[in-house]
This record gives C-alpha cells, structure tokens and sequence, in this order.
C-alpha cells in the first residue's frame, strides 16, 4: 500500500521523490486506489517545489504504462511522424501538415484531444466536415495510417487513462501552470500514440498559455527531455502567439484556409510555420532527406496538386466529404471597417479568440455546442498598410447581434499606427535534442 | 456558486481573499457543494501562501457558524471558563485544573476531541475510570457545568463539523503543518462550545507538535487575535515539552498523578503548571480576583481537600467511580536501573511517549483500542540526582516482551552526565491579549 500523505509531505518539503515512488503513485491514482484529494494536494505542491527531469520522466512513463500504448513503427514496418501544438488562436496547423508530409510519402499518424478554447481543437474543426468521423478504434487508426498514410483521430479512452484523469483534476483546482506537468500530459499522449518523430509547436504570445519567450523555452526542452528518454526523435518550434496564426479564426474557416494552403494560397505567417513544420518532419523521418531537400519536396507537393489529394483522400478515409463546397457558412457577414489609414501596429491574439468563442466557435464548457460555420477572417495582420474605411476583418457570424459584438470586439483588437511595427518572424526559435 | 478554483488560484498566486469569500467557501465545502479535491489544493496553498489574521478569522468564523454553538455563559448567567493544550507526552493537565477552579466556585465546561498520539488524549483518560461516559448530550453538558461546575466531554458531531471534515482531509493530504490553519482549529472549537475565558497551553519542544519556542510564539498570537476577536479573553502559556509533564506517561498512570496532584502531592513541573494555568482562569473568571488572590484560593483548596472534593463530585456526575483503587492496573511492573550515578542531563519527551506507544498506551490508527493500565513512570527527570543502579523509571506492561522493549527505549531517553543541567522552567513565556 503506498503512503501518498508521505509522500506528499517530502514533495511539499522539497525533496525529490525516487522514480519508482511516483511510479507506484500515479499508477495506484489510475486504478482509483489513491483519492483526487491526495493527487490535488501533490500537484499543488509540485507547483511551489517543481519536479526534477527524473521525477518528470517517472510521471510520463507512469502514464504511459497505465494504459494502451501503439506501436506504429512495427505496425508498418516504417517511421511513422507526428506533430503537437499547445494550442493559439487561429491553429490548424496539423490540418496543413498530415496532408505535406503525406503527399511526400511520409506516414503521420496524431491522436488529438477536444480543447476547451477559444476555437474548437483539432478534432472540433475536422468534424465541421459532413460525415468526417474522428471516433476510430485503435485498429482502425493504425490501418488508416498504413493504407492511406494519414490518420487524425480522438484520443482512445484507453490512451492514457491516468493523465486524463488527473488532467481534469488539475483543471479545477489551478495546478495546471507546471512546466513538468504539462510537459507530461503532452508528451505522455504522444509517447503512447507510437509515432517515432514528433514536432512539437509551442505557442508563445498573449494567445497562449505561455506569454513568454523564457516559459515556452522552459516548457520545450522538458519535453525534449522526454522524448529522448523515451527514444522518439522531437523538434520544438517556438513560434508566435502574439496575433492570430494565418486570418481564419473559426472551425469551417480555419478548414478553408488550410486547403487553400495545401494549394499554395495560404496566408504567409501560416503557410510558412506549416511549410516549416513538414519539413522538420521529412527531415526526421525514414525518407533520408536534408532541410534543403525536404523544402523542394513540400514545394513540389503544393505545386503539382498531391498535397491537395492527399488531403481528399484522408478525409474520404475517415467517412467526410472533402469538398470546401461542402463546409458550412454562416448566415451574416460583417465586414469590420478600418476607423483611421495607417499601418496595424498589433492585432492582439486573445481578444480575437474571445470574439470567436463569442460567436459560438469554440466552448467555455464540456457541454457547449460548437457552431462550426462562425468566426472570424482577419484581413489585415501586424504590419499590413490599411485605408480608412477599408476591411480590417470580417465576421461570419449566426445572426446581426452577435455579429455586431464580434465587430466591436475585433475593432478593439485592433491598433492602427502612423509607422509599420518591427517584423517578427512566426518562428522564433528551434530547440532540437 | 462559489468558483472554488478561482479562490485557489488566487491564494496560489499570493494574493489576500476576501473575508466573506473563505466565509463562502468554507460554509459550501461544510454543505458538500464544494468537493475534498479542490480543498486539498487550497490547504496545500495556504501551506506555502499563509493566511493573513483577517483571512484567519473568517476561517474560524465559518467553522463556528457551521455548526452548533454553545452559549454557556447565557444558560449559567454567569462567566464560564475553558483550557486547551495542544498536546505532549503526559499532559493531564486539564484534568488537573478542571477541579481546582471549580472547587473555587469557577465553572468549567471543555469539550474535547480524541488524540492520535503516544498516549490518548484527555477522553481517553478519563475513559480508564470505570463508567466514565464522555459522550453527553449539548444539554446534559451544559447541566452539568451549571449543576456541579465541572463538565469534560466529547465534541458533539454537530459541534463545527467542518473543522473535523477539513482535519481529516488535512491529516492525509500533509497540509496540517501550518499556524493559521491549527490555530483556526483549535480555536472554532473553543469559541463554539461557549467559555468566555480560555487559558491555552502551547507545548513547545520534541514531543510537541511546535519544536521552537519562536513557532510557539507564532501560534499563540494567532489563537489570541481570534480569541480577542470573538471577544474572549484568553490566555496564551508557553511550556516546555523537552521532557514528559509530570512523572506518568499512560492513562490510569496519569489520572493518579493527576489526583496525587489535587492532593497536593504532585511532581512539581506538572504541579506548577497546573496551578499557574487554574491561576489564569480565576482571574479572567467572574471571581474579581487579582493572581495573588488567585494562587491562596487554588492553594487553599489544595490544603482543605475541596479539589479533591470536586474531582470526584465531577466524576460521579458522569457516571464514573472516583476511587483511586478502581483504576486499572498493569500485570508486569518493571523497573528501568540507571547504568551509572551522576545527574539526568536530558529526558527526551519523544521517546518516552514511543516506549508508551508501544505498550498499548496510545494508538497509531483511529482503530486502535487503547490499554488504560500500561505505560511508564519517570521516577527521574532532568536535573534530579541519581545513583548507579537506582531506579530511573518504572514501565507498566502487559507482559514480560513488552516491558523488555519498553525498558529499553527508556533507558535510550535518558542521558546522565557528571554535572546537573541547568534548570528550565516549565512556563516558558505567557502571552496575553
């Protein structure tokens, strides 16, 4: 029987735990024979004393091996790819890059799990497309992933088990904001979902949850750390969250945008971290490529159009029906004038989310319907030149009030300046092991 | 609905709550609306955060409005007085002075809770007297205190309920350790069960809960600001628990002592305790005595026998036989020879409550059963002479195993050196408000 109040006490006194003690612990919390109140008082005193990279570990190999882990490699018989983002206004990155790296022969395979934001996450934005189910068993998932070299899906139930348990638990008593408990949510998902080479997209800004360069900095070699202890290969972009990622902000939007992408027509900041991300993830795989290969390679696929296939035939895979003529739009369209010429100066992140999730895009609660056809489109970003009067944003939105909201919401988003700001490259750093 | 996670959040972060809002949350997780989990984690902050004296007192506040209160001094017409410890090796003293200041017409009224600890605690002291009942109902209570001037029992469930439910939650969370959180404890139940004057005995050393006078000091000020606040007078003493109060260590062994004591025939550091804290009482009692004229009524009932008079007045209102020779006794009786002459340099408390411990004397886990007959005499104490060969201590056994041990762990506690110690008051500072 482990004594949890003791070990409690060391970690709230400062020590460091063996490994197998928060082993013992975590897996005895998965099978319910330590209480929520035990595991609410631990994480609490893990936010005042921290973990050390050995504890962290421990506490990712324990969820790890409290449930199913899938092991893609030998399924195929190849490297198989994978890639994660903390989460920003904006992000449908993956959406963009399992098609890049398929098209270029590469197999991507990313279990996901439903955020509770701004917009909806990953998962939220595929379901905007009629028929798409993103409810697949394990089998089906990892024979997606072989025969058609692209799979998207919900996380299983049996993935993990003790970190979705303690993650709903640390949600309602502020012990999120740990770096090594994040680290070890992350990663122990990714870990379990067996792909070999991970790229990993920290959000930095005041749309994310690390406002700080320093944090995300932090937060990245933890899971660095993590990955290599567990043998996968991982690449961390540290990449901006201080305006919105691309224009779209809204489920059906954000699919459009990524299409439109994967056709060489996204918008640049987007098109570029997608562009860049696919890349990482040749370069890791088993094709044998370098960074100045890989780019010809991504370039290509956007060029000659198997991008673009590879995406309808992933999205046929899994049951949806791949044509933009078939995602949802909404009934009003407002266009959010300019109030002064000048140059936007800043378009902060979240209260662009906070107009999204106003017009019903993303959820404030588990229970929250999302309303995929709703959001907004940013028109002009950091740094474009505007006219009075001109478009800044547009707002797709269910009816005239909630339309009127978002545009004030947006106009306050919004700063308008006499002198173009400072560029800031998307990226702006890459941490690899 | 109270936002159980934003408070914690805020206490995480250091920032001051709002006495109404730890009102609310305290009254919602008394009601169960508020779940163990997320108190777990607020406790855990406010281990690394601190409650400031306002935050303190909403604390107690809500404990006392959540339940029972008793109002004493409205059903006698008359100032009834209260005493608590906070618990050490061989503290009877409650016991002691609980009959001194009621043989001086001064009503006395404790209700008390049950001890994990070396020795039971002051319930389970009484419980060796054969018939003792300790559970009365609030009303037989307050009779017996308006009816014989003396009455020492249960804490009734109803008597703040969500003080105990947060105890138990604190005892297996590592989250007891903290100075607002104890001295909120101690003193809801105090200002509840209904005495308009308080003498309070911190124990300071290592068998006590405080090992530095400087905590002790902390403590004390804290219980005396809520005290002052719920307008009652209290007393704070300070007092060593570097060695066992008094010579027994067991419960029939401590209410002998207890009754040699009231005889006038007690060791004299549990003696002077004990007359000093009945002191205190009948001056903040209704009496109108000065401490001079205090210390003559407490010596008079000493000399004249009423002390006794009262014990036993008190013990039959309970149901119990106040026979001296109706205590139990233990079968094996083994005396501890000192291994060479000189002087006691030290007696440590710990151990000797261990070596009582493990005779039966206390119990480790709430299922424990007590034996009222078993635990040891400190015949020597710090500063007293002793030859080699001279009985140090005397251990009460169950049988001849346990008295082995017992003798052992003894001998452990004590240190004899050439040249005496130098002395050590038992009171070691008095704080009043």
């Amino acid at each position: 029987m482990i004594r949890a109040a003791e070990l409690i006490q060391r970690k709230r006194d400062g020590h460091e735990l063996a490994a197998e003690e928060i082993t013992e612990l975590m897996l005895a919390y998965g099978r319910d024979e330590v209480p929520d109140y035990q595991l609410a008082a631990f994480c609490m005193a893990v936010y005042f004393r921290g973990l050390s990279s050995a504890e962290t570990f421990a506490l990712t190999d324990a969820f790890v091996r409290g449930g199913e882990t899938i092991n893609l490699s030998e399924a195929l018989g190849r490297r198989v790819v994978d890639k994660h983002s903390t989460g920003g206004v904006g992000d449908k990155t993956s959406i963009a890059v399992g098609p890049l790296v398929a098209a270029c022969g590469v197999p991507f395979g990313k279990m996901s799990g439903r955020g509770l934001g701004h917009t909806g996450g990953t998962l939220d934005k595929l379901e905007a497309i009629p028929g798409f189910r993103v409810e697949l068993t394990t089998d089906e998932f990892v024979a997606q992933v072989r025969d058609v070299g692209l799979a998207i899906v919900g996380q299983t139930a049996d993935l993990v088990p003790a970190d979705k348990k303690l993650y709903a638990l640390r949600d309602v008593t502020a012990t999120v904001d740990n770096v090594s408990l994040i680290a070890a949510s992350i990663m122990s998902k990714k870990i379990a979902a067996g792909a070999n080479a991970i790229v990993l997209d920290v959000k930095v800004g005041d749309g994310a949850f690390m406002k700080t360069l320093e944090d995300a900095q932090v937060l990245g070699e933890a899971m660095l750390a993590l990955g290599r202890r567990a043998g996968r290969e991982v690449v961390c972009l540290l990449t901006d969250m201080n305006q919105p990622l691309g224009r779209a902000v809204g489920n059906a939007l954000e699919l459009r945008e990524a299409l439109a992408t994967l056709r060489g027509e996204g918008p640049p900041d987007f098109a570029g971290l997608a562009f860049d991300a696919a890349v990482h993830l040749l370069v890791l795989s088993d094709l044998g490529v370098d960074a100045a290969e890989a780019r010809r390679l991504v370039d290509r696929v956007v060029a000659d159009g198997s991008a673009v296939e590879a995406y309808e035939r992933w999205i046929r895979a899994q049951g949806g029906d791949p044509d933009e003529a078939a995602l949802p739009t909404a009934d009003v369209v407002r266009e959010v004038p300019a109030p002064r010429g000048g140059y936007v100066a800043e378009l902060k992140a979240l209260p662009v989310g906070l107009a999204a999730l106003h017009l019903g895009a993303g959820r404030r609660t588990k229970e929250d319907a999302i309303d995929p056809s709703v959001g907004v489109v940013c028109r002009k970003k950091r740094g474009d030149a505007v006219d009075e009067g001109e478009s800044l944003a547009e707002v797709h939105a269910r009816d005239d009030a909630s339309a009127d909201q978002a545009a004030d919401e947006l106009l306050a988003a919004y700063t308008i300046a006499d002198e173009p700001p400072r560029r800031r490259p998307i990226v702006l750093d890459t941490l690899a092991a």
